[in-house]
């Protein structure tokens, strides 16, 4: 790829994800935009010239003194760290990364967790190890699937689900229409979904409406013998109503991919808590060469002045 | 449902499957099949009488006396007990029982199974128990799936994985051509299947071709760290050659849903192995409800002289 007259500048970058892979993210980053001006965490040169930022949990104060910011887009679908630094100014635009092969990923986790629970994997590994052969009653296609966030990782989740059988009800903050699943939105159609899901999926952005939705209240009016599955954010979760929920036998699993601090404390519950499986949040992980196309992509829009390929809505917050 | 003038008598039918619940099942068949004669094992009144018999492992002799017999039905899709029973004669119309229900069932099951590989549900599991934090190198959609058998259950599980974005490589004894899947066949098929596929199911008939097919030799042939998924039948496993690959860490997991001998014996290695998942062979079960108006069928079908919905070959031994 060459770059001609015509084309604009892409925009001096900062990419700023501690603990990731950084040279492996700017070579991948670098194919895809070639001639980029491109700054790793934590040698970001002078701020600034940094025009636009790649972002995954920034330090606090890692944007100080980039004067020049235009752009602020997140390494993957979660947008919480854009949102909650102050040194993202309003007149600097929010893109969130959106990419096909994360979503299949995501896809794939989703209907293995929800297959688990209609196929009882839990309840026969117990058994396998009580060394006991006996066919149990699983909900097997008869499984109510309640999705929650009916974004691109939610629908696709759904559609999946479908397809192998399963009835889904979908909840989102606004209202959709996708084929073969029943859509729901607003407070009445949370309360329904949540109440008739015998598999429940979390699935939502984490946003000030979001943050401890599922508590006592919610849990209690979860079936009883119902699972909850959360591949969106520990925050979204009450751990102690959680752990209440299931120590009282109202909840029959939780599948949590995701744990209100991350890492998990040592000593913390859920590590060997009978009924949770649990997973160091990699539902759906960001990977350099899928994503750099489209991380791109999005800076050459914002060369161009064209707002990024999937901007976050400030007044949403997702 | 009324039976009239032009309707063929149904045969006087005997239901034998010992450990069923017979009288769920006669129920069910009474609904679909008003008017018929039916005869629950072991209380089969006059064997003479009997003309077509619903068969689940019937015990040696079951069909003695039966000299009007001119059906012999499975109450599932496996056909051995058929085949092996020698008072089955070859005037004896065979016929398997394949349920859409049972298919999405086992398809669902399937999909778990290749999902946890694929998500490496067993090394997370491990991680959990042992309270460690970490992401593991997991194969994802980057796991070959080889599907050996391609008829109803095995094109059905090999088309929903490939919508979950594996390339899918099946294999069946005549050559078959499935839209998205690469359909081999004969000896050099199997050979390259078993060569390359990361994850191999097992959904084939079992055949005097195909018992203790999956020997040490073909163990062999699979690429090291690769999972097997038998859901077929356990005679197809050389249990010993089994447990010696996944000692030696050739093979990096088995999913059982079979075994040789079953219930599977108190003390046998699989319970305990730390690479094996066991169930208690139910991926996919027979449920009355579904099922009968499907056998119904069959019998009328039977009544009016043709061959049976979905009939067995003796020369293919399925």
């Amino acid at each position: 790829m060459t770059t001609d007259a015509t084309t604009p500048r892409l925009p001096v970058t900062a990419i700023i994800a501690p603990g990731w892979d950084l040279p492996r993210w700017a070579a991948a980053l670098r194919a895809a935009a070639p001639g980029i001006d491109l700054r790793l965490w934590p040698d970001l040169g002078d701020r600034g010239e940094i025009e636009a930022a790649l972002l995954w949990k920034q330090p606090e104060g890692a944007l100080e003194g980039m004067t020049r910011l235009g752009l602020a887009q997140s390494l993957g679908a979660g947008v919480e760290h854009l949102l909650a630094d102050p040194a993202i100014g309003p007149g600097v635009a929010l893109g969130r990364a959106v990419d096909p092969e994360m979503t299949i990923e995501m896809v794939r986790f989703v209907v293995h967790a929800v297959l688990a629970v209609s196929v009882d994997a839990l309840g026969y590994r117990q058994q396998q190890a009580a060394g006991r052969w006996a066919k149990r009653d699983v909900p097997g296609g008869a499984l109510a699937v309640g999705m929650l966030g009916l974004g691109e990782l939610g629908a696709s989740a759904a559609r999946a689900l479908t397809a192998l059988g399963f009835g889904v009800t979908g909840w989102s903050r606004s209202p959709k229409a996708i084929n073969g699943i029943t859509c729901l939105s607003g407070a009445d159609g949370l309360d329904r979904v949540i109440a008739t899901s015998g598999c429940l999926v979390n699935l939502l952005p984490l946003t000030d409406e979001t943050r401890g939705l599922i508590d006592a209240r919610r849990l209690a009016q979860m079936p009883a013998g119902s699972h909850l599955v959360n591949v969106a954010r520990g925050g979204h979760v009450i751990e102690d109503d959680l752990l209440a929920a299931l120590d009282s036998g109202h909840l029959a699993s939780a599948t949590l991919d995701v744990t209100a601090t991350e890492p998990l404390a040592p000593g913390h519950r859920f590590w060997h808590h009978p009924r949770i499986v649990l997973t160091p949040h990699v539902a759906a992980d960001s990977t350099p060469e899928t994503m750099a196309p489209i991380l791109a992509d999005s800076l050459r829009r914002h060369a161009g002045g064209l707002p990024p390929r999937d901007p976050v809505l400030r007044d949403r917050g997702y």
